[in-house]
């Protein structure tokens, strides 16, 4: 096991009804002049937000309000919220939303503090202050309610770029699963996908002996994989809701990385394909991931068979190990299939021809490779080949 | 699912040699003036408080210390060390120790900011203030690293009483796994019982539908299953030490159990027996637990069944489900053994003839009577009796 830090201040508030109890967290934490952010009309539409104002009101907190955050959240967006907060003297940001609400609030409040083009701590500027940041969470995926990390496009040349700092982190949480009960199939599956992804991309690994890691991960995919095909097929499970929503945080906050090197190729890789197609981080995933692992089995054939086996209830094949790996992967791929996921370039609406563009943009060549198995820009191009001609 | 709130902001310091960054991360977290709180002399001994006083001068920070904390620790020395701070003006207690250290220092930052007698707070007065604390953790067992929970033994009496609160959670905790290669086997495997109870006191719940808590409370039981014999049987084994002090935080920081209703009957059972014997706390685990399950299995046979074939590796007896948890029972008492825990009372050193003064003194008839099962004070003292004529 590799020495490490784990830090996940967060309060984590969860349950039915707890976005009621947004006025007071904010309380506690300090903010007196909030700016509210949020993303399409459905947190105004459902009356999540007049939820939250409301609670806002009885705390005698004031507050302003910047809607209209899009999927892959835009650096445009991130100029605009942090002049409004610099004009009205705001002390904190109130995430309401999904992933990428929460990220375009965390370059806020990191933008706010910052004298340059906040765009500067997206290319390796440290971030050394920030404004306290609060979510109330509305889909289960992304994991940035739990993390401090956050991923901005530049729309000019749809740069996706990520950052990271523990003055990033939420001070506080709220995770309602009920706000979770209204998602169209396909984004609650979306999200399920990138909670797996997120566990993935820490489950493969070089650094032997982190029996508690592996452990842990795999608990999280094994809720994934009985409670996901649950919410499907009743929108409305709570408790399978609920068991998603805490499993998507817990996915994330880096508890089931710690002691070990991660791996990350295949969210680069992915990020790609949101970038230049604007589809969903999550059904990205569901086409490079399955793809992915195909390309690097070989490298630990003993560790696709755990997975293979603990995750995916394969049997063992000792007299041929690769095919219970094999079989490992099809599960995956097959699962993310039933939940509605694309599995392939086709499914997804991206284009084989496009390919020499994606892996430029990965940036591989230029140093950015991965833990698990290191890759050349023709190794990704050979996965983004396998996603294309991907099938059941 | 239930709804929860969870903290844990402690900043975990974990790997080999972390100690040495002690200076810096009182530093980071405020301390000036710090009272070094440790145990016996093995930390002398062994050179580990001269490492952290290094690391404590290399900062420039002002250090007294007060050492003698037993096991089962007391309130007389609590009173020494709070006597200690208010006259040497301390603002930081640094822990150098295990459970009995940390919950000692926790007991003193907290009585330095209370007017009163300290014992008031561990008899039901909320803590409203109390100095930061850290820790240098020296056994994976009480969890109290990343707990905001501490217990002391009132010696007149005998009284054992716990009290928590968030403001006596770690700022930070150095985990070192070197630091417990040195642990005799006894130790470690009384640390190891102290873990895997903490997570059965949350395992058995009436709560339905909290599958990722079930199945992260089982991460850590397969951990401990895999980890546990093989430090017996090398106390050198880096990694598998590793493995056990990260699962001994993880087991207690509640991570395994939010959502839920808990237990902690059989803490409660137990508490008596190191109170009065001053037995160590994981060994009268070892005799009282598999007791506990003994009693209670029939209230919920599939939840046992759910332990026996996912912690133990039992095949499930669909013919006879009472067959498999009790096979599962049996398995966790044979693997108390095999880590060379007693079973019993008399290789505890218990004596069935107080078996009435322990049922008084557990308190139950007042009113403590546990999650799962409800208890009366004969159910307990069938439970001792239980544990009077276990064997493998």
């Amino acid at each position: 096991m590799d020495n490490f830090n784990f830090y996940s201040p967060t309060e984590f508030v969860f349950g039915k009804d707890r976005e009621c109890e947004a006025g007071e967290y904010v309380r506690k934490y300090g903010g007196k002049r909030v700016l509210i952010h949020y993303g399409g009309g459905s947190a105004v539409r459902s009356g999540l937000l007049d939820r939250v104002k409301a609670s806002l009101t009885a705390e005698d907190v004031f507050f302003t309000e910047l809607g209209g955050v899009q999927p892959n959240p835009r650096d445009t967006l991130v100029y605009t919220g942090i002049e409004l907060c610099k004009k009205e003297n705001i002390d904190f940001i109130l995430a309401v939303g999904g992933g990428s609400v929460i990220d375009s609030a965390k370059a806020i409040a990191a933008g706010v503090c910052y004298e340059g083009d906040f765009w500067d701590l997206y290319c390796g500027t440290p971030i050394k202050k920030a404004l306290p940041v609060g979510v109330v969470l509305t889909i289960a995926a992304a994991g940035s309610e739990g993390s401090g990390n956050s991923v901005i496009t530049k729309v000019d040349g749809l740069i996706k770029k990520g950052t990271g700092s523990d003055l990033l982190r939420a001070r506080f949480s709220i995770l309602d699963p009920v706000l979770t009960q209204t998602l169209p199939a396909y984004q609650t599956a979306c999200g399920a996908t990138d909670i797996m992804a997120h566990v993935f991309e820490r489950y493969f690994t070089n650094t032997k002996e982190v029996e508690i890691t592996d452990r842990l991960c795999e608990a999280v995919l094994l809720t994934m994989v009985k409670e996901v095909p649950r919410v499907i097929a009743d929108p409305n499970n709570y408790d399978a809701r609920a068991n998603i929503m805490w499993a998507g945080m817990v996915a994330h906050n880096n508890i089931v990385g710690v002691g070990r090197e991660q791996d990350w190729n295949s969210h680069n890789i992915e990020h790609q394909l949101s970038a230049v197609y604007d589809c969903a981080h999550g059904a990205g995933l569901a086409v490079i991931m399955p793809s992915w692992m195909e390309f690097v089995y070989k490298h630990d054939v003993m560790r696709f068979c755990q997975m293979a086996t603990r995750v995916f209830g394969c049997s063992m094949n000792f007299e041929n190990p690769e095919a219970t790996a094999l079989e490992g992967i099809k599960r995956f791929r097959s699962f993310l299939h039933s939940i509605g996921m694309p599995i392939n370039f086709a499914e997804l609406g991206a284009k084989e021809e496009d390919i020499p563009l994606l892996v430029e943009k990965t940036g591989v060549g230029s140093g950015r490779t991965g833990g698990f198995v290191h890759l050349s820009s023709d190794d990704v191009a050979e996965i983004y080949k396998l996603a294309v001609k991907a099938k059941l």
